[in-house]
């Protein structure tokens, strides 16, 4: 086995190595004939380094280098020399320095891959790198990535570790559950008729390590939920999930401004400003039409109601009428945009159900376009100070129903600012939104469903509503966004076995329900539960911002497609009709297919 | 929430702390009442810290104070005194003072739980205490193994960071394999009639990694069979998962040892000598007639085949004759075991196949038994010197066929010692059992197995017996092995197509089978596959030899029943109907149910 150990890596000789010899292991990235020589760069994890066959050298090892093929795994031993004058290469790190190879051991043939590992491969499609997975990863960028993200584990765990928090690995074959998505279930085989589930949270766990007396528990955790995939969903996914006893929502909130501190500080180089800043769901959705603003830009709507009423517009004064609201954005320096580009905007926003965008340009110290005529002069002021508009930037003026208006503006100013960069790609703008409503109404069901899930405590101000008008009823609960992105969540939980009860029956669980899906925990509640909070933070999305892509592919090992399958692997596959016997279980379309 | 908030924990404050002010939150552990003051045991995570309620303090808490019981939930303010002359307890960390309180809320009410928290419960059934788990948890005991297997996997995962391993979390939703234990499935709702498998290991995965050029990988794996328990086994399980490329045998070998001198050093407090020592399975099986050898005391086997081929005792000369083997093992200071005693391991062994055992004596310079006969003067005196005998031994000698004098021998070693103590049990003694066979024969089917897995390396010099005598054919592998327990082992990989497709054959893999099952691993090894090796530690197991626990359910938050239940959630359990039906799955033995 001595002919497989390396006394260097490639990443690692410098001037510094000259005159010694070493023995260095790799792939064969490139090979070049010159002048009676053979380089080669010689490739592993740690970097690249040239080789030289100088067949006066060695002779045989200079025969067999002619045979070399890309990324044949060869090792070698020479002796590191400088390279000559003016042929050293800043750009490698060790670019200075090339190994004069005098011996040379093929350790591993290889094929000619489907695509280039050496070159860039754009025109690649991700299909046919992902059925070569590992040839993708040999490539180094994903190899990097996946370094990053075995840095940022372990970061969080060290940094939850100084914090008092404990990692607790809580199960993967655990109980289907009723609220939220799918469950990928897992047939039991010693219990006939009866299945595991795959956990879409440890979310049960780790309340019942709280009522545990665990007191601060962590996990990066692997989460599991079968839907249809978005582009940036995965099967299964992998969760930051923390939960403290005995804490405040201040308490938790600094110490995950501190996680990301770090994060963002080794990981990325970036510095954030803490405390991050919060704001309410409601002013958030307010000034935004969104709970995950992106905050590197500005373009907050202005609710201009009453300017409306007030002028002859009876587009914007019917909207109103009919219980809708008026809102406007300001572009910066957006009067120079043209009629078309206008168009195109109103043609956009018609995705969202709104009927027509209103603009007004503010150039030459007046407002101007078709509809400013329905705007007294004093209302044209008030406008324009409503929405601090200054010479040559544009309004934009959308009317409907407030929920159709919050979207409709929402995907605007985020398209806009888009296409007209403006803001800094670079930049890194977290915000906590907070209190959100404790319940979501289902139009199509007539019910109520939680907004982040059942276990989550009302805001005490709020109690008094639950009755009379739960929607009302915010949570004490906190996202963290960033860049647009919801990065994560928590909440307060409940701790009152009555409360719990309470909340359960506002989500029409029947007594039933609650004792066949939760009757052990609402139990687990009644034997001294203490006041506890937590959050998850999508690990997934975290490496994604922190590498910069927008590809959940890019920061996941073997990722599964759209459609949920490992072309790589082929799976999921058939299995033996015997393994499916064991487990009780057959597969109900066969005779069907069969008979069609 | 502010309510909920603590200055210190329970387990912090000292005689330094008198005269401050402190809110203290936790569990009511105990309440006495003595001379018109209550006194409150208050426990969290961190300690236990006595509370006092002063009706002339305070009024209002000293009269609520009445009313709690164990296990409630409270958060108090008060001011920290010293404990009266003489009522220190030194055994406690926090007996130096006490906390006068001044104010106490009850965060939340507990019921009687069904075993007490505060007291040690060693009457009370596993089933009660894994049906109540959180509340077995709140004991504390399982507490400080969680908590200490957290410190374990955070140092597990920093040592092997700075070896420049890069953790790699990989999927959970895998493939169905032929080779090794049960796989759970997942029915894919996506994929008509096909299923995910849960990983046995990562084992694919990591030796993909090493064709990607990771270099080096580990990770903390979660792996799942679907096999009868043993008491030591839980369905889903935790790996300790290491692979690298380009190293030998010994370079690993070199960096378990430092991981598991720092586990045991940080967790145990327990120095291990390294290196480790090494002996080949071959050896090991002849001297312990195991692979995995409890080292802590000695008990050698010696072969005295020909000894016994000279005698006259024709019990063990018909056995050689046979084809079997005769061993003796020596008792240090057994000649005073009685006849019973005696009789009692003739009977142990019995369940092991062995008819009958030998004994003889060592006292007063002479051997003794009623086999002695049998053996001239020099034969015993042969045997006294083979065997090491001194006055006071007792020799134990057993033929047979080799694996049955083997099995038996080995059983009834560590019977003795167990039962005589002849061994410290605090002692750890590692042994690495190296060269295992690489083929197994299995008798029922008739061919071939994997000792470990496919893809474990012949040993370079017995390539030339892979035809001839697969079966002698050693593999370039490495158990680890402490007290007798196996943490974990590992191999060489092939890294050569042709020798895997050489393997996969002698396994009786068809064609069609390496192409369905391993067609993409088998395509992987042909565009250049580095050198490579890796082993797996069980960590559970591991953990259980840090504590020093028999129970494997003591060192994981959740575990499993024997019967793969968790009573505590009662899973797995029913799901609705319509979810098998998304999953095109119907349960077989319903209607048979019914009809019965």
């Amino acid at each position: 086995m001595e002919m497989y150990k390396r006394t260097h890596t490639c990443g690692e000789l410098r001037k510094t190595h000259v005159n010694e010899t070493t023995q260095l292991s790799g792939w064969v990235n490139r090979r070049r004939d010159h002048g009676g020589l053979i380089f080669i760069d010689l490739r592993d994890r740690y970097g690249i380094t040239q080789l030289v066959f100088d067949p006066k050298v060695n002779t045989d090892a200079h025969t067999l280098a002619n045979t070399l093929r890309s990324e044949w795994v060869i090792t070698i031993k020479g002796s590191v020399i400088p390279r000559a004058e003016g042929m050293a290469n800043p750009k490698m790190a060790t670019g200075e320095i090339e190994v004069e190879v005098d011996s040379l051991t093929v350790l591993s043939k290889a094929k000619t891959p489907p695509f280039s590992v050496a070159e860039d491969i754009t025109e690649v499609s991700e299909d046919l790198r992902l059925r070569y997975r590992y040839l993708d990863i040999r490539r180094g960028v994903l190899q990097k990535n996946l370094q990053l993200r075995h840095k940022a584990m372990l970061i969080t765990r060290q940094y939850l570790d100084e914090h008092l928090f404990t990692e607790v690995t809580t199960p993967i074959l655990a109980k289907s559950t009723p609220e939220g998505a799918r469950d990928y279930l897992v047939p039991s085989r010693v219990h006939n008729g009866t299945f595991y589930a795959l956990p879409q949270s440890p979310q049960i766990f780790k309340q019942l390590l709280m009522i545990s007396g665990m007191d601060r528990y962590f996990q990066i955790a692997q989460c599991f939920r079968d839907e249809d995939l978005r582009a940036d969903r995965q099967p299964e996914f992998t969760q930051m999930d923390i939960e403290m006893s005995f804490g405040t929502p201040d308490e938790l909130m600094s110490i995950i401004e501190g996680l990301l501190q770090k994060l963002f500080t080794v990981c990325k180089g970036a510095s954030i400003q803490t405390p991050i800043r919060r704001m309410t769901h409601a002013e958030c959705v307010e000034k935004y039409g969104t709970d995950r603003p992106d905050l590197r830009f500005d373009m907050q709507f202005v609710r201009i109601d009453q300017i409306a009423a007030k002028s002859d517009f009876s587009v914007l004064k019917d909207q109103i009428e009919l219980g809708g609201v008026v809102k406007a954005i300001l572009v910066k320096g957006g009067a120079r945009f043209s009629r078309k580009d206008i168009d195109r905007y109103t043609d956009f926003v018609r995705q969202f159900a709104l009927q027509g965008l209103g603009w007004m340009k503010y150039q030459e110290g007046a407002l101007s376009s078709s509809i400013v005529k329905f705007f007294s002069e004093d209302l044209q002021k008030e406008l324009i100070v409503s929405m601090h508009a200054e010479e040559g930037d544009l309004i934009l003026i959308a009317a409907a129903k407030e929920s159709v208006v919050n979207q409709s503006l929402d995907h605007l100013r985020r398209h806009i600012a888009r296409e007209h960069k403006l803001y800094d790609e670079d930049a890194l703008e977290f915000v906590w939104v907070t209190d959100f409503p404790l319940f979501e109404w289902d139009e199509d069901e007539r019910r109520v469903y939680s907004t982040h899930h059942p276990f989550t405590a009302p805001h005490p101000d709020d109690l008094h509503l639950l009755e009379s008008e739960p929607l009302k009823v915010r949570s004490v609960s906190y996202d963290i966004v960033l860049n647009g992105y919801e990065l994560g969540g928590g909440s307060q939980r409940i701790h009152d076995t009555e409360l719990q009860k309470t909340i359960f029956s506002h989500l029409n669980l029947s007594e039933e329900d609650i004792e066949e899906k939760f009757g052990f925990f609402a139990d687990a509640l009644k034997f001294g539960t203490p006041p506890h909070l937590g959050i998850a933070l999508g690990f997934d999305r975290t490496m994604m911002l922190l590498i910069g892509t927008e590809n959940i592919r890019d920061v996941i090992a073997f990722p599964k497609t759209q459609k949920a399958s490992d072309v790589m692997m082929q799976c999921p596959s058939a299995v033996a009709e015997e393994q499916l016997e064991e487990l009780h279980i057959g597969i109900l379309e066969e005779r069907v297919k069969i008979d069609s």
